[in-house]
């Protein structure tokens, strides 16, 4: 009984990650209470990143310019390649400020279950920028489960032989962590990468 | 660090009912990613809203039509209004189909602690309609929350001494309800609304 213009958005938002009909409902009324405020800079805010936005031709960032703007940057150190699943994961570490380097999106992790394969991922890409330029570092960033380790594991049986220092992010107790609250298998790995006090 | 651009528009969505600043940046992370079918089409969506939706002028329905096809349906009981506070609960109450009556929507409640006073809701165009039309019944659905049945009192209060059935939402407990899980209110209501077997 609805209109069918107003069921049509609901439909596409109740698709995007993280929301269901429920939520797309109430931001579509939101979005109809407020139309003449919100829908023109929403509308807009959306032609723009289509008109502009572009995907890395190096990287696979997101950035209005392909180079992107830290592959691109000259205060970045040229020498270290971070490989990262995503660009959400890039921006999680960009918001740390405690990585200078380059990065490379691989677009997933190796996954038998869901059927991924090496060939699916950004892989000969990353293998080509490696043969192209000078690095002396890959830092696997890749995420803590049997996926990202698989992944991992497979990137650096693919990258040996090179002069290459490989490494992957430390695992152990998170900060602020509480030991009576952190799974077995946490406890286990930060047991394992025990570090000797100086 | 990230692009500005796309900073806007998650603040854009961030702000919209039930989302965050988390999941409004995975949304616009799966908007990016599939950029070329999902953008074009979501802002052709909101742009058409935004061209076509208008606030009914009679009972504040949101339609590409005003009056809105329910004021204007020839299979609709005219004598017969049902007061909802926004357009969410008349769609709520259309999709259960058992009411096929006019609505009229209040615009939200009487709240001394939000100060919505009896001017900031849509009364007076309702009692316009109550003088002008031949009305039968006015049904308050209203919330089952001391504002809602503040300003069902309130409404009761004003529309006295017309030749008018005024009604409210039974209280009660909800299909499915086990007693057991069901707060105090529900049960006391329940009770002191209980019906005789035939």
């Amino acid at each position: 009984m609805q209109n069918q213009d107003i069921d049509r958005l609901i439909k596409m938002i109740a698709k995007l990650p993280g929301l269901g009909q429920k939520s797309a409902k109430r931001s579509v009324l939101h979005l109809l209470q407020n139309r003449e405020t919100l829908l023109p800079s929403l509308v807009s805010a959306l032609q723009n990143l289509h008109d502009k936005i572009r995907t890395c031709e190096i990287c696979g960032n997101f950035d209005t310019a392909s180079p992107c703007h830290i592959c691109t940057s000259e205060s970045r150190k040229k020498t270290t390649v971070c490989v990262v699943e995503n660009v959400a994961d890039l921006w999680a570490i960009e918001r740390t400020g405690a990585y200078s380097g380059l990065y490379h999106i691989l677009g997933g992790s190796l996954s038998a279950l869901d059927g991924v394969q090496p060939s699916d991922l950004n892989i000969e890409s990353l293998i080509k920028r490696l043969d192209d330029y000078d690095f002396e570092e890959v830092i696997l960033a890749l995420k803590a489960t049997v996926d990202g380790q698989t992944t991992a594991h497979y990137l650096a049986d693919r990258l040996e032989g090179r002069n290459l220092r490989i490494s992957k992010l430390a695992h152990g107790m998170p900060m602020g962590g509480e030991l009576d609250y952190m799974d077995d298998g946490t406890i286990t790995l930060a047991l394992k990468a025990r570090q000797n006090l100086e």
